[in-house]
């Protein structure tokens, strides 16, 4: 199949990014449409599989040269009916059949996975994990997600909640609450809302000069950005924010690792741009956390594909499926 | 293979269980024999493989009967070639090669894995876990050991330190010295030995009435068991004590939910024992602390195989290795 394509559907609530990516992981082309949610979601599926079709008109291809779709969507996947449970911000709702759906107007194979596992695929197959067999990626963005991987396959669980790295809770007593209806969950410390959160709070305790204060008073409102450009030049306001950010992340990825004991935990999304502010005192505190094999073997690495290893891990689900027959 | 037998070995520093068990997991005979550590324990291997020709003998069977063994062994280790890298109470160092000297002198394929990763294969195959794919188990002894199963597969991790679960870090500030090295881990607070500590620390500030505090008086100490015992019989103090002990293990059984998601997480050792009087608040607690979907879908249970566990997981190893060719 080396001289065919995969197609990789990154599915999201704004936008679809769109791959035909080959065998060997090179992109031969990479679109983006816009996600049409009205009318519960019923377009999404045919918007996708015309634009596939226009794009093949383009490059001069027939249907012929496609050996399958894979997609990543948002929500909890039954990986063997390839149906979604339930997409809140696509409308679709009462377990959604993608599978079936695409596949009928296609008239190609079809296999769906949840789109942080998709992620963490890409990551493994063609970003920072590099090829290991046992990883874990973190995504730190609006909210926190995850995805697992054992012995090279996603772990999904019973029911497609494992990963759910987010609402590890790392505040077992007085937590914030978190939008999963828990409280103390890891997303409520270290996404970047969390992170906007406990900044404004910090603020309001703190009664020395600061950098982050003045932002504050000049915006009415503190970003996770903010936070990390202020402890990079050196406010001590925003690196005790950082310090405690880095401290339940690392208490939660050195728990992570004491459970998988991965070869690396790769960090994406929007607050992983932090960079060596975060990744220093973060790695300290996994230090003390993890068990010492642990501490001395799993890694703590940045995604390297950014928005591309939603297209790449599900392209990865279908290179997977074909080899395993 | 279903007329043959597979040899389960389950290696301890003072005993070591043996046992024929057949393709579809039943016993033929089961036995134990001293593990003898002298001599940087170069006796171990021999006396397991005469062990078993004297009980073939008895038997009236030769080794044509036996396909391999399958061997858990007290540490970490490499799979591949089937080498342990260190035993301190075996005697053995520098990565002894069991696989191939055990091999040696029986003429059999040897497979060998970490004890505790044998005994959550067992409990898997034949136990509590009843054929789950996805499957944590949580051995509370005179420490804390695990075994993570996802899809199938034992997750040993890159350097086989995944299901440290006694380490995981639940007090991340201020906790006991645990023997790792670090603070605060899992087993310093659902051991036995964590459980007796705490209990004696509550009860010299406690001022009330207590069963407990008469136990301590009259024996100058306490076990886990006088803990649960005496909270079983409506002592407040035990009842607190206990309570503490469900917190953490909810907080760290649930954290492992969020990770893996299993069907189920099985609870043994000694501890197990206690049954309802600790299952009932950690149960509690396991459903606050898990993430919706882990709550309702993750069960835990009491392990059924008890010390069997070991053999049936060892004798697994071999199962698996030749249905995999």
């Amino acid at each position: 199949m080396s001289h065919k394509w995969i197609v990789g559907v990154d599915l999201g609530g704004t936008t679809t990014k769109i791959a035909f990516i080959q065998d060997n992981g090179e992109i031969i082309l990479k679109w983006e449409i816009d996600t049409d949610n009205s009318d519960f979601g019923k377009n999404i599926l045919k918007n996708i599989s015309d634009s596939i079709d226009q794009k093949l008109e383009t490059l001069k291809q027939t249907k012929e040269i496609l050996v399958g779709i894979g997609l990543g969507a948002p929500g909890a996947i039954d990986l063997e009916k390839g149906l979604i449970y339930e997409a809140v911000n696509l409308g679709w709702e009462n377990n959604y059949p993608i599978a079936e759906i695409l596949g009928g107007v296609t008239g190609l194979p079809v296999v769906v996975d949840n789109d942080a596992n998709c992620a963490a695929l890409g990551e493994m197959w063609k970003g920072a994990g590099n090829g290991a067999k046992d990883l874990v990626c973190v995504t730190l963005g609006t909210g926190v997600g995850g995805g697992v991987i054992a012995n090279g396959q996603i772990v999904h669980g019973i029911k497609g909640a494992a990963g759910e790295i987010g609402h590890i809770t790392v505040i077992p007593e007085n937590g914030a609450p978190c939008n999963c209806g828990k409280t103390g969950c890891l997303e409520t410390v270290t996404s970047a809302t969390g992170i906007s959160r406990i900044a404004t709070e910090a603020i309001h305790t703190y009664y020395n000069e600061s950098k982050l204060k003045m932002i504050f008073e000049n915006n009415s409102k503190i970003s996770a950005k903010d936070v990390f450009d202020s402890a990079r030049e050196g406010d001590q306001l925003a690196i005790e924010i950082v310090d405690k950010v880095a401290f339940y992340l690392g208490l939660a990825l050195a728990n992570i690792g004491n459970v998988c004991n991965p070869e690396k935990i790769i960090i994406g999304g929007g607050v992983s741009r932090a960079g060596n502010v975060l990744l220093n005192p973060l790695n300290q505190y996994f230090q003390n956390f993890a068990f010492s094999t642990v501490a001395q073997s799993t890694s703590i690495d940045i995604a390297t594909l950014g928005n591309d290893a939603g297209v790449y891990g599900a392209a990865w689900l279908i290179k997977a499926n074909l080899e395993s027959k």
